[in-house]
């Protein structure tokens, strides 16, 4: 019952028992607990490709609601077994893996839209709901959801809260915290806060709210969420605009979101290899062969006239930076074809090789020409490949650091933190950081002095004391 | 030197001593230290029009970088005196009061515009430039600052962030905080702590720029903010509805939310006495004698028909709902003079009487009209006048609880807390809250317990001892 399985603030873990298995098992039914090696393995990571970020949970345990969560903690604090909540497992930093083991907290069955409120323009959710499916239920009412992560099909809106998930809207519409306005959280002993409501201002005290959202379920678990609804834009207007090279391209950024005088829904870059791998894959026809760089640019609104003006803004920056191609969709499919080679970029550079490093990286939006520079000195100095896409419109990029075929693993092992401490040292000059919607996990955790100060990490960690004094929830995460 | 003013964590304060004030004096300047009588008084309140919220503060210190802030947080943390930051003055919580005496910062000489980076997008300012100022400079760039509080032309972009600021705006734009993407913050220790910066997402760690923007100068004292700039709309259409009572005004708000298929920019709510007080002092021939209830709708945006017509959507709803009359402002001017009707209402209502309590109640947006039933009740029960008027679409309404003429100020400062303690109770029936924008101060901290669990006070207090562990930073305000 003692066996340390890991170190703790105040003392180590204790393993999972075979009694607290049976408790789980009667608190949660004996069809929702797990602890065979398949299951273990399914729940032991998330999307993060490297099999060394992985680690294998005791127990894994699917309540069904707030109640058996604030018992489930109850045990775990008297028990002392840390508790990694996961939901969709689509995160791309380790953040739902049980780094100490101990109990896997899945929250797949909590997958209930509770309520569409058309008065107040509020969804009040599970976080088990898979994002998309909120924005398709309340889509009826002329309402959707502004976030737009681009695992939407798959990620569960509790992930996208405990990361703060942005996405491909994110320049018009903010990221997720946006439009949260309240939540139900557990905390590690067992106690249930309510922070925030259908209200959609609140200033009384301080902001717990946008503390737990990003938290990466460090501070507690979370069990219910207050979402803001907006009306659904009735028009969009899709352009790939393709470049010789991606300097061409990134300069045109600057001059939209300055110049243009409208704020797009969406800028997303994609480099040279990734368009090839992406279209590739696609068997696209779009002519994306002698591209260096394609931008897929995006306006919504209300009123059709308005919508093909700002299109037409957008475009006529584009003409300015002699692109080789404007592809405008004509319909709602070639909007989505569009974005499809977008979305296709990480599933066609993963196929490329198992060994890779997704980063995440953002800077102010004018430093980005300057870190496409670097990373094309890194992929000279290490010899790499570096492609890279992502949301260029707020300055981040998706970096997919990729092991050299010719290289051992456990040559990529020793190199990758040096490319990786090169590439966030740029990041940090030019006044970025290492994540911008992925969040820090495990993944990044030892490169968090980089861009922090002692003070800051150690302001976080008194923070995490406050809420969970025995560190018992997700263990190991953001920082030590 | 040892003489306790107040009750602070693990001890007493000390008052500010002859030699503090020479080393204040020699730090700063002497011109910019100053403890005479005339001084004390004008920094001892801000704008809540009370006189027993106010609170000398013992010595006015008005530093001109954040370097003397730092010495300054040093000398008061080795001397044990709390420290009282100071903006504009132009708070209704009683926020900037001074409650234990100590030292008044004012940051009144920190007022510099220190860099508007058109290529990111991003204004750097010290914390004591006006609002409005910093929306007129970045004008001729074709940019602005959407943070619109009522209090533009003298208030400070600093206050607007430790309150989180709201205004008229907020519906379509939203609140001071979602345009902070960085904070320069000096801690109780003197430390400074870079948070953010020109970035536009940043998932790294908790969010502690937003847990400092509305903690009200109890976490920090901040020295520089990041503000994201928004290209500036180019046209805007505002339109005045008179109604005959105003439940059929506020039925118009959740119409235009839900049906109208677009965000408005500001949708304002004046009552029928506040209307009459207004449009009295102005001299207003805008037909508001018979009306019960006014709404001031704007919409903003780039294209002027696209203005027009979601202008004519706003008044196609307000149609829906019998109004008494559509004014619709043909010119900027027109514009300004509707506006003029709203932003004079908080000074006709104080002409009316010093002694009122100036609410700043906040609710589902649902729930208005339930609360301006409940104000009618509270009315007369209590034989008071609670005039109302505020940020109708987003559910924010300003009650301003007005002394009875027959009663005496003790039988006042008796009953008060009586219609405040109703009030609330409301409030937090309805799912609202105690503030929406003016923040707690020490007004509002007796009610705090009646819209947050103990629970969730004692995690900002512990929140609290981490940035500030002797409580001398602005001691007495939120929570004691």
């Amino acid at each position: 019952v003692d066996e340390t399985i890991g170190a703790a603030p105040g003392g180590g873990f204790r393993a999972v028992t075979e009694a607290i298995i049976g408790e789980l098992a009667e608190l949660c039914g004996a069809a929702n607990v797990a602890n065979d090696a398949k299951a273990l393995a399914r729940y032991g990571r998330d999307q993060v490709p490297e099999e060394r970020y992985a680690h294998l949970p005791e127990v894994i345990v699917k309540p069904a609601s707030t109640g058996e969560i604030a018992e489930i903690m109850r045990i775990a604090t008297r028990e002392r077994v840390p508790v990694t909540p996961r939901g969709a497992g689509s995160g791309l930093s380790g953040g739902a893996v049980p780094l100490y083991g101990g109990i896997c907290l899945s929250l797949e069955r909590m997958n209930r839209i509770l309520e569409i409120d058309t008065k107040n323009l509020i969804a009040v959710v599970e976080p088990g709901v898979v994002t998309n499916k909120l924005d398709e239920a309340v889509r009826p009412f002329g309402l959707f959801f502004a976030g737009y992560p681009m695992s939407e099909e798959f990620c569960f809106i509790g992930g996208n809260v405990a990361e703060n998930a942005g996405g491909g809207r994110a320049i018009k519409y903010g990221v997720t915290g946006r439009y949260i306005t309240g939540l139900e959280v557990v905390l590690a002993s067992g106690e249930i806060l309510q922070l925030g409501g259908k209200r959609l201002k609140d200033v009384t005290g301080y902001d717990l709210v946008s503390l737990v959202v990003g938290s990466e379920g460090t501070l507690g678990v979370i069990t219910k969420v207050f979402v803001r609804l907006m009306p659904r834009p009735a028009h969009r207007s899709t352009t790939a605009a393709l470049f010789a090279d991606a300097r061409s391209a990134m300069a045109v950024v600057p001059a939209i979101m300055t110049g243009g005088g409208i704020v797009p829904t969406s800028i997303e870059f994609i480099d040279r290899s990734s368009l090839a791998e992406s279209c590739g894959m696609l068997h696209e026809t779009i002519p994306y062969e002698d591209a260096g760089a394609m931008l897929l640019l995006e306006v919504d609104g209300t009123h059709e006239s308005q919508v093909r003006a700002d299109a037409e803004v957008l475009r006529a920056v584009c003409r300015a930076h002699a692109p080789l191609a404007l592809i405008l969709a004509e319909s709602e499919a070639e909007s989505e074809r569009l974005w499809k080679i977008r979305k296709t970029v990480p599933w066609a550079l993963k196929r490329r090789t198992a060994d890779q490093s997704i980063e995440d990286i953002v800077v102010p939006i004018a430093a980005i020409p300057e870190v496409l520079d670097e990373l094309r000195r890194l992929e000279g100095e290490f010899g790499v490949a570096i492609p890279c896409f992502g949301h260029a419109g707020d300055g981040n990029l998706h970096a997919h650091v990729q092991k050299d075929p010719s290289w051992s693993r456990e040559e990529w092992q020793v190199r990758e933190p040096e490319i990786l401490t090169q590439l966030y040292e740029v990041v940090a000059r030019l006044g970025g950081t290492i994540s911008g919607e992925h969040g820090i996990g495990h993944k990044r955790k030892p490169y968090l002095p980089l861009v922090m100060s002692d003070r800051q990490i150690e302001l976080m960690r008194q923070i995490k004391r406050a809420f969970d004094p025995q560190g018992l929830l997700n263990p190991g995460k953001i920082f030590d």
